[in-house]
């Protein structure tokens, strides 16, 4: 390999083990005698283009230990909208501080930032090799099995939804809409599937963004539920869309480009009140759920770690213009190998739940989607009891 | 002691450690040959009234044992609001059933059931002992130090604020408002001041239903601190009042007795961006805060644990009418001891935030709050790693 440093990047929202992927690149990176220095820019994209790096590779190991359990991103994130000539300062600036390995965390749209950047470089006659590490809790990157963030925001919903659960369980007063994110996707929403470990467990209904949402079917579920069992659990996502595809709660307000919409989980309860006058309470933990160390899938965290080294190890060996992605090997037992993506393929696509992973009325996740997701959770949820 | 049935009776909203209370009195009771049946009303008291019961007694001591983990009431609870003549009815039943000890497991109005059945018994000359078991995650319950289900739910708040703390410091780019429960006590909210560990560590802004909030000076707190630092965490009581007392949402709907409100946090946040143009998003976790079995507080569960043994020993020693109860003993390494507190002193009697523990602006805690509180959330919060 070429003689010169690293640079790690991370782009977007951040989730529960972006900091165990950069922990595993610079472990990695650490391996190998040509790399000078193995920077991270703070603040992402924004904070390559203002030229602040840490170096990351004298860190003392306890101290870089605690990535593994720190959530967010511990060299800052950010969702620059950058232009073509960001891309050609970029490049630049890799130039001048002799980086000839970059790794770009983040999700589609800092892949779609990825593969700019690799064009730019190569326009620009900068050898650099960059490759992209997957991150993302709304689990929509392509060609991917699934990418780290995912597994950890999964079970973070599954468990607070089957701990709200037993809350409504014990007292049945009211229907209890729990908002998870992802508003195009529907992955983190169905996730909460995995909170039923018997017959009769929570969440009774899960609405996708992916199925048209019908206000009146939706108050037929609900009252149906409300009479056989009183307390009912709702898991609506935020992007919830009618039949024409418009948001079922109107824009607030406009700020520039900005749209902000009202929450769905409050527009669903206040439904269940007004037209059902049954008393009805909103859930939205929304950042809690990605931010969560508690929560941690194990397995995310492995993946996360992998995602990490691979990419660093791949940049070594001179692949460019690459993501690593997650293949899931056939069998009975979960197993993943790692494989390299052309960023192209994955560039900006937005990967949505498939129809074979919801059920008909659109109120429910299939037995298909709580089988392909249930490893990528970890451990068992913890066992509770009741007596009612 | 007299030889005789034990009933334990829930009521009110849940928290992470009224079963913990449970397994404290079932245990206790157990190890009593003269009782013969230890009944737990399914469902609070209208369980009693139904009498729907179940014995406990004989439950395998691995399954009593999830108890200690598991969130929301393992036997049920209600909020049934009770007449004079529901009393003398239960006295009949307590009386049929050769009930001669009952823990009423509960906040406020359960004490206050708790205390209306003591006094039916005695009018009706039935032979009970009545004892209370102190549980509130508002901790608004008087006289005793704190109530077991407080230390949890603040460990949640505070573990919860300082994990979205870290999210926002990592992707700066706006005013993230965190609604904590507690309508008219602000203890709740309040413990969110324990996700600081170092000065800088968010939460940056919080506000207390005990002071009256004004808007204009939130908008300056807010402004002044976007400014310096970019992410500002601000945590807001669901119960927030005007200078007049009114709730600072307006009411969105009435069904019967019951007012719905908006939520605080959405209110706030859309005044953050439509007054300040910055952007701004709300988390409302609400149930997942009391229902959270991960954010248990160690010394809360075994304090629960404490409660329910402590009124079942009570209940038998021939005490009625009563409420266990914590006393901290000075000393710089946190103690407490039990106490029995007449249940007339404590009866409906709302505890609120003292002034000493809110600073002049009204919008933090003193240091003094964080002192009282800081054992109560168990052991220290994880430690997280940021290169920003």
């Amino acid at each position: 390999m070429t003689k010169g440093n690293v640079l790690i990047v991370h782009g977007g929202a951040p989730t529960a083990v972006i900091n165990a992927s950069l922990y595993g690149a610079v472990t990695e990176a650490k391996c190998h005698p040509e790399v000078d220095k193995i920077y991270g820019a703070i603040g992402g994209s924004g904070g390559v283009l203002r030229e602040e790096f840490i170096d990351l590779k004298h860190v003392e190991e306890d101290k870089l230990k605690l990535l593994l359990h720190t959530p967010a991103s511990a060299i800052g994130t950010s969702r620059d909208h950058l232009e073509p000539e960001d891309y050609k300062a970029m490049a630049q600036i890799l130039k001048r501080y002799n980086i000839k390995y970059v790794l770009f965390n983040g999700g589609n749209g800092s892949m779609d930032a990825c593969g700019k950047l690799y064009k730019a470089c190569d326009d620009y006659g900068v050898q650099v090799n960059v490759v992209g590490i997957p991150k993302t809790i709304d689990n929509d990157i392509s060609v991917t099995d699934h990418a780290p963030g995912f597994g950890s925001a999964a079970r973070y919903i599954a468990a607070t939804v089957s701990e709200v659960s037993q809350d409504v369980k014990s007292l049945p007063i009211h229907v209890c809409i729990i908002e998870a994110m992802g508003r195009n996707a529907g992955w983190l929403t169905a996730a909460s599937a995995l909170a039923r470990t018997k017959a009769g467990d929570g969440p009774d209904l899960i609405y996708l963004p992916e199925h048209p949402f019908d206000e009146e079917q939706f108050l037929e579920d609900v009252k149906a539920l409300y009479e056989k069992k009183g307390g009912v659990v709702v898991v609506a996502s935020e992007g919830l869309k009618n039949k024409q595809g418009e948001p079922i709660v109107a824009p607030v307000f406009k700020v520039g480009r900005s749209v902000y919409y009202g929450d769905v989980s409050a527009h669903l309860a206040n439904l269940v009140i007004q037209r059902l006058g049954i008393k009805a309470r909103s859930e939205k933990p929304g950042i809690c759920g990605r931010a969560s160390s508690a929560f941690q899938s194990e397995i995310d965290r492995d993946e996360a770690i992998i995602a990490g080294a691979e990419a660093a190890k791949a940049a070594f060996e001179g692949k460019t213009g690459v993501m690593v992605g997650f293949e899931r090997l056939p069998g009975k037992e979960y197993k993943c190998k790692t494989k390299l993506i052309p960023i192209e393929e994955v560039m900006l696509h937005e990967r949505i739940l498939p129809d074979k992973y919801i059920n008909e009325r659109g109120n429910d996740v299939t037995d298909e989607f709580v089988e392909w997701c249930r490893p990528l959770i970890g451990s068992p949820l913890k066992e509770f009891i009741s007596f009612k």
